[in-house]
């Protein structure tokens, strides 16, 4: 019975996708005493009231008695805000729906345990899968201490990713660029290596679309890197550039920052960039630096933008180097979800099974 | 108001899809002169009667005074059948609707000339546009002397058809490798090349869903074939091993039959096989002989089904050979129809634009 209103919890959160990094996605409703929807509210951003705070502010003395529908279990410690457990219980609740138990180990569980301590009945996992799926991002973080990864490529049905003399502008159509741009502004930092610097002098911003713009991250172990480039100008989106300890000497443009990691590898970078907030990356690299990151670990999604066109070459680049499989059943495998039309592309989105998860 | 009836009848016709060559698909139904569905028919194969010939013999008595709509103009020549335009006559026929006029010089409008001096009322162009479609594959074959060819490959996501080891069994699964059967049984021959045999020894056979099999083709230069194939084994389908001059004099296994060629490539041997009445033809093959088909506008359509899996590979196999493009504008572009899910892989069907098709 309480799924509807789970579902439209769940509406809310997802309103601020992409936006609450290191937070998770929260939404949340509040029933009076006799069902009547009266508040709702999502967690917009780090630093801002938690998506309870807002639901119940809104329905100020009509929640007494009432219930609140939340998609994530309330936090019982202070943190930029404080606790919403105490402000249920303050405010009168008499029942919580939760769709997931906070994997936060400052939460874990107390938040539950604290308001029934206090005569809240509480109904824990109702709609959990879904939630599970929406906070996939920050639960992966949690877990593992490294964003999620997502990997994008641009590509022609033959599976080229430039011609064989290198030429790649533009294999997408302009609608797919458009979403390739939305996509970083989901994103908290956006990942090119030295080479992708080199040769395309990308942009890597959202358009305006986020602000401010998603972190731009170069990983180059020489530090071999042009004087002149659109990355070094940060006016227009900050700009890191993570090295090992190989090149701590060497110099660097001026602008952007300097990140040096123990080692110059995905692995080390994902750690770097979790412990600065970031829930979630996009891989916009070279087939050589793809692939180290997805036998690292560093990619949990896969979204290939596929032309209409075909390219050919037996030089020519392709989306992945070398995973050094050598039978069938290593390969890789996962989820190919529904293609989505964007313009005269499809995108194909993937989730690689646990195992690629892993390290190996 | 005859579009439904044109729809039905052109439903007719799609029963029997690639079933028909060297003729076209063709459907009609016979309405009595209160517009009631007296008679339906359609061709089933070469040497059976013509659908309007199925659907009067079906109306009978009911025909005359009655409509006939059929998807393509009624033929007026003596073939292996006699002329449909006077079995119409004969039967009556007051009105007859057509949505294409019979491409084949034979035929060219004179089917409707003679309706019309017979006094019969012919409306035309009717769903035009869809039996264009429709019969695509047969007027392929009349304007340009050559079958229409599909050039299916099985990649993983980052474009790869073989691990850098050169394995490539299986990269799909069950039910898709069970859809190339089904696709081989709407094809007149399905062709390879030398290397193919060599490294997979194929069956190359719809697994008895079309009977006889479709034709089996080798395109071999050298003629440097292994002495033991599934493919010489013709007891179980037709294999003919198509050469070029320069292998005249060379042996060859016993079992399939020998076709010279006056050029061993694409464009020649699809010539030659549509002389044997090959309306529609599947490339299987490797790599480089693929981008020479394609090259030598031998692929009107792509079948490329993607797998949910990434193999990676600096030197891994990719779909196409070197097309020989330098500038992204000239790179072969099409359209790129509404994705198919088969089981865990996706259908991605592609058509390239006319410029593809043409002679370079």
């Amino acid at each position: 019975m309480w799924d509807k209103w789970m579902r439209r919890a769940l509406d809310l959160a997802a309103l601020a996708e992409g936006q609450t990094s290191p937070n998770p996605l929260v939404g949340a409703v509040v029933l009076d005493r006799n069902g009547r929807l009266v508040g709702e509210g999502f967690h917009a951003r780090a630093g801002e009231p938690h998506a309870e705070v807002g639901a119940l502010s809104q329905a100020g003395e009509a929640a007494r008695g009432g219930t609140l529908v939340v998609t994530l279990e309330p936090c019982c410690h202070h943190g930029r805000t404080p606790p919403c457990s105490e402000a249920v219980i303050g405010a009168g609740i008499a029942r919580v729906v939760v769709a997931l138990k906070d994997p936060d180990p400052r939460v874990a569980g107390g938040g539950i345990a604290q308001l029934r301590e206090a005569g809240v009945e509480v109904i824990a996992d109702v709609l959990r899968e879904a939630a599970l799926e929406q906070n996939r991002v920050f639960l992966h973080r949690l877990k593992t201490g490294r964003p999620w990864g997502i990997l994008k490529w641009a590509m022609s049905l033959d599976g080229r990713t430039a011609l064989p003399n290198g030429l790649s502008q533009w294999i997408t159509g302009p609608p797919a660029r458009a979403w390739v741009h939305r996509l970083r502004a989901d994103c908290d930092a956006v990942i090119v290596g030295g080479g992708t610097v080199r040769a395309d002098n990308p942009l890597l911003t959202s358009r305006g679309q986020r602000r401010p713009e998603p972190l731009r991250v170069v990983l180059s172990r020489s530090l071999d890197l042009p004087e002149k480039a659109h990355l070094w100008n940060v006016d227009l989106a900050p700009t890191v550039v993570a090295h090992g300890p190989e090149a701590v000497g060497r110099a660097l443009a001026s602008g952007p920052e300097r990140l040096p990691l123990e080692v110059c590898d995905p692995k080390a970078l994902m750690e770097a960039l979790a412990s600065r907030g970031c829930n979630r990356v996009l891989w916009e690299c070279g087939p050589e630096l793809a692939a180290i990151a997805l036998r690292q670990g560093c990619v949990q999604e896969v979204a290939a933008v596929v032309a209409p066109k075909l390219m050919g070459g037996m030089a020519a680049r392709t989306p992945l180097g070398d995973l050094d499989i050598e039978r069938m059943e290593d390969v890789p495998s996962g989820t190919l979800q529904q293609p989505v039309g964007i313009g005269d592309d499809w995108l194909l989105r993937f989730r690689p099974r646990a195992c690629i998860n892993s390290n190996r």
